[in-house]
């Protein structure tokens, strides 16, 4: 099963056209879940999430209560605790839901302590396991996480823009078969190589044996 | 002396009255510098850069001369290079300027291959001696680096939320004075501890013996 998170970041980071695309998903069985002030912007879209969670601490009672008349499964969580509200929504996802794929919208601007909160979560167990299941989209920015071993990183035609690389210490990291390509490295601190870009429309390879890699398609802005 | 760079990630995220506080700042004997889409936009607010670098493909032939009469220390850069534009830019700050203390704004938003690029050069040599000295300034957030020693985070009345985080492997990581503190603790991956905050309107204090913190200012959207 597939679901699709939407998270409290701003409206203006979203990618055109969120509504449509997430009610054509819930359509062909997507699950729909939602984290705090997202819960709120699903309903305002026409869409009831069938799984919401967090403190609630942004919205008002009213919009709580409004949230919670709506959606069957409400989680609640508390500011002093073992998860952080995208590690609740990553639980509910791959444990409890078992999906195979997660699209997370929302998850960019604004506040950059939840940003990095929400990326961070790839690289705890128990969610690191489902890191490459993970994927983070808004208007200019899909971001994605692998783990050691090979990847494909599929032709794009809508981003021009490649950037790839190592979100820990990562060893015989290395890309193929792009616009610049990178001999087996090994880094001991997190480094981007941003602005590559595909080679005649061909997949790009990129392998690592430690460590985890994020990879980003980025456009300019329209 | 204090520098301020603009660079060229979208407007909608640069702090309010910017134009203002450039020009404040560059009365006040401050280097202005810019990078990319960055110079431009300074043009149309009516200041000049004292610095331009990038390799301005994001820019037309006729901005591009705009930015050449204008500049005077125009510095080329090249897609294939060792350097990248932000690098660039705090090369020169740095070591060609030797300024004490660098104000980074229009480094997040937009493309985030960017934005990875722009924060991860502080982790680099030779960056990484000036990574104190360097903060980025958006409208909801203040990001600041830090390495191993005791650090003083000053009370910001502006700002309700902190994130503290990891940016790469640490040891002796702690947070003492704040509403939710950690006691010392060795992280192997990248770690943000997310929405804390101040207490009693006092200095946070973070401290570690090895790796680089990062330490984010964050309000809500108002």
């Amino acid at each position: 099963m597939k679901a699709i998170a939407l998270l409290g970041g701003p409206k203006e980071e979203w990618p055109q056209n969120l509504a449509d695309k997430i009610k054509l998903a819930q359509k062909k069985g997507a699950l729909i879940m939602a984290s705090d002030r997202g819960s709120l912007f699903l309903l305002e879209l026409g869409i009831v999430p069938d799984v919401a969670l967090g403190d609630y601490d942004s919205l008002t009672n009213h919009e709580r209560q409004l949230v919670e008349r709506k959606v069957k499964d409400m989680r609640y969580s508390n500011p002093i605790k073992d998860f952080t509200d995208s590690e609740m929504l990553y639980y509910a996802a791959f444990i409890d839901y078992k999906v195979d794929d997660l699209t997370v919208y929302g998850a960019t601007g604004g506040r950059l302590d939840h940003f990095f909160v929400n990326m961070y979560a790839v690289l705890k167990a128990p969610f690191a396991s489902f890191k490459e299941q993970i994927k983070f989209v808004d208007k200019q920015n899909i971001v994605r996480f692998f783990g050691k071993g090979r990847h494909l990183i599929s032709y794009n035609s809508d981003y021009k823009y490649l950037g790839i690389g190592a979100l820990t210490e990562v060893k015989d990291f290395s890309i193929k078969n792009a616009k610049y390509d990178l001999a087996p490295v090994d880094l001991k601190v997190p480094t981007m190589y941003s602005s590559n870009e595909y080679l005649r429309q061909q997949a790009v390879k990129i392998s690592c044996k430690f460590g985890v890699l994020i990879v980003i398609n980025s456009r300019d802005k329209k």
